[in-house]
């Protein structure tokens, strides 16, 4: 007998190279009439020219938006919150479009829902504790990484814990994504890298979860093998429309995979160094990825082999610890080519921080309940200490 | 450059053996409170003890349940307005839950919007037509083949002109899916076969088809992959639960393909022979088939030669042709091993009717417009020709 699974997902998805551009025709997918949209963006993309471009054709409609800039990268509560009750509630508006990465999008999530909702998002942290749904919510991505677009989550800094946390509600998923890969042409190489990392990072965590199922299975699978084999290109080759394409549909394909089934230590492991030494989200997992990989051998080396097959990165007849050592060898070599960095002491972090920094991890027991394999504290600072080279 | 594509679903899929009886609990996934359903049903899932268990499940929960059981088999457009009126509209219920075949859950949807919508369900023939969402709806298949639980589409009959005309709404998708693969473990062998031949038939075409897009094409060979490794073992030993389950979630991948990408001359010709000749829509598709794909290989061998490949019918040299022939080869196994009908004098067709038919088929315009290959009157009648062997 399978185990009972839930996968829950967004109703309308529209993809293509410069689908942006259908905006405002697909308002009228939305339940509700829209008049009013607050767009929460960030600088790159009214650089670009992309908001000028989505607010003529909005006005068009007779749609009026209000543009906020203000969500910093990896937000704390109290940004959202503040930015929240300055800007988009006086504005009070009948939609939220989120054009940007993971930080700006998750915060645009958490707008929708707190136009609907009274409580503070700090009650909110946590699993199913938003009461109603929001507003309607259409989310744009800018990075082909996060998969934020398709997930029910929202992660916020907490300062003062100096600790990422998540928020996981079904009232967080959009009713409609645009996946226009044109706009990450002009994505830096570090962030081209980081966020494609980390894309894999979902995948393959979702793939050897505790709570994969066939769907997160399917999905898992397909967004490796496009990342697999578009991440290098997308790294040397920024304005290749086919490598960023892929990379788009493998990072969503990523999100739909972790919603399914959860991610796991290389997740836990990484948030205390976004919290105590701000290292971005991708960058830790990327950094973490193949040493938890190698940690978790001996419990699932067959998924590993499976993916290292699905990739074909070994031989028919290799037996699967063989086949996943190729797997864990071939995600060296990309963070190699993207230059993801190898040590952090880069980041200040020293010999003497492993003990927080585990103890930190050890908290985020959610995702460490996904693992295939327990963790001790003991193995946490091992791991880390693999960083200190 | 991609072209654009949109691609729909349903929020929540809950699946595995055995969950049906979540369905109580699932409630809360809903937007709005529950507390009168219609359940829209048959009576085989009565015989079985199903309607029992869920309205006692849903009596605990106090929500009141109307038991309708008046939807006939592919139903005409009276039927449904007949039951709607009768037995619908003077319950007013807030949900509508259907548990049964494909027919029954596509009458399902369309009361779920009849109840916010005023018009006749005839000005809802065509794409698009119907102007408000419905009420909120739940559905769960008991056949693995139509897809429907995750379509945009409800197919109904004219009478009048003999033929099956399609009603395509996004507001016809439900709010959640429960695939609960025990409920098929007594479904009749002629019923295993057609409907599961009718599952691959949508996922091909859409593999074919000239809409297919990423998306679609995931879905589509997944669902092969499941349909082709077990049909054979659902039909000979229908009690296994794990063909069982692999067959329910390959028909929803078809469903979901099939909404991405659309289905295609097999379809087209389909449809008359139920209209005509209330030939059973997956026993139609089922004949059809290996004929359609014989009659399209110079225009998609290649995209027949992937599917051979993907499941692993075929050599890695075999060229494309040889390749796309070995699939032919499979579909004409498997149809021979779960008895579909070969000839279509059987059902009552002669020589005589074929303009009639090719007549009828070259009015379903959208669906052959899906099709690799333009099909010309002559050549719909050679395809039906070679079912009169």
């Amino acid at each position: 007998m399978t185990t009972t699974y839930h996968f829950q997902t967004v109703k309308h998805i529209v993809h293509g190279a410069h689908s942006l551009d259908l905006l405002a025709d697909k308002l009228a997918l939305l339940d509700t009439p829209v008049k009013r949209i607050a767009l929460i963006t960030q600088p790159a993309m009214e650089q670009l020219g992309v908001i000028d471009r989505v607010t003529a054709a909005l006005a068009q409609k007779d749609v009026e938006v209000l543009i906020v800039r203000d969500v910093e990268p990896e937000p704390t509560i109290g940004n959202v919150e503040s930015v929240f009750s300055e800007q988009i509630a006086p504005f009070a508006p009948h939609a939220i479009l989120s054009i940007g990465g993971g930080s700006v999008l998750d915060a645009a999530k958490l707008f929708a829902v707190r136009l609907t909702n009274e409580q503070p998002l700090r009650e909110w942290l946590g699993i199913d504790l938003i009461r109603k749904p929001g507003v309607p919510l259409i989310l744009v991505p800018t990075t082909a990484g996060t998969g934020s677009e398709v997930t029910p989550n929202a992660i916020v800094t907490l300062p003062d814990e100096a600790l990422k946390v998540g928020i996981v509600s079904r009232h967080l998923l959009p009713q409609l994504v645009i996946l226009d890969a044109a706009l990450t042409l002009k994505l830096p190489k570090a962030i081209t890298a980081a966020t494609g990392m980390d894309a894999f990072v979902h995948s393959l965590e979702s793939y050897i979860s505790t709570k994969a199922n066939p769907v997160s299975d399917m999905f898992a699978m397909e967004s490796m093998r496009l990342i697999g084999a578009n991440i290098v290109e997308a790294y040397e080759h920024g304005e290749s429309i086919k490598a960023r394409e892929a990379m788009m549909l493998g990072s969503m394909y990523g999100g739909l995979a972790l919603t399914a089934a959860g991610t796991a230590a290389v997740h836990a492991l990484a948030y205390p160094l976004g919290g105590m030494f701000n290292i971005t989200h991708g960058v830790a997992n990327a950094m973490l990825l193949p040493h938890v990989m190698a940690f978790n051998m001996d419990a699932c080396a067959g998924r590993l082999a499976d993916v290292a097959h699905a990739l074909s990165l070994c031989a028919h007849d290799d037996n699967e610890e063989a086949a996943a050592r190729k797997l864990i060898e071939r995600i060296n070599e990309w963070t190699a080519a993207v230059d993801i960095p190898q040590d952090l002491r880069k980041f200040g972090v020293s010999e003497d921080d492993l003990d927080a920094l585990a103890v930190a991890a050890a908290k985020v027991k959610r995702l460490l309940g996904n693992n295939p394999k327990p963790l001790s504290l003991d193995d946490m600072k091992a791991i880390y200490r693999r960083l200190l080279p």
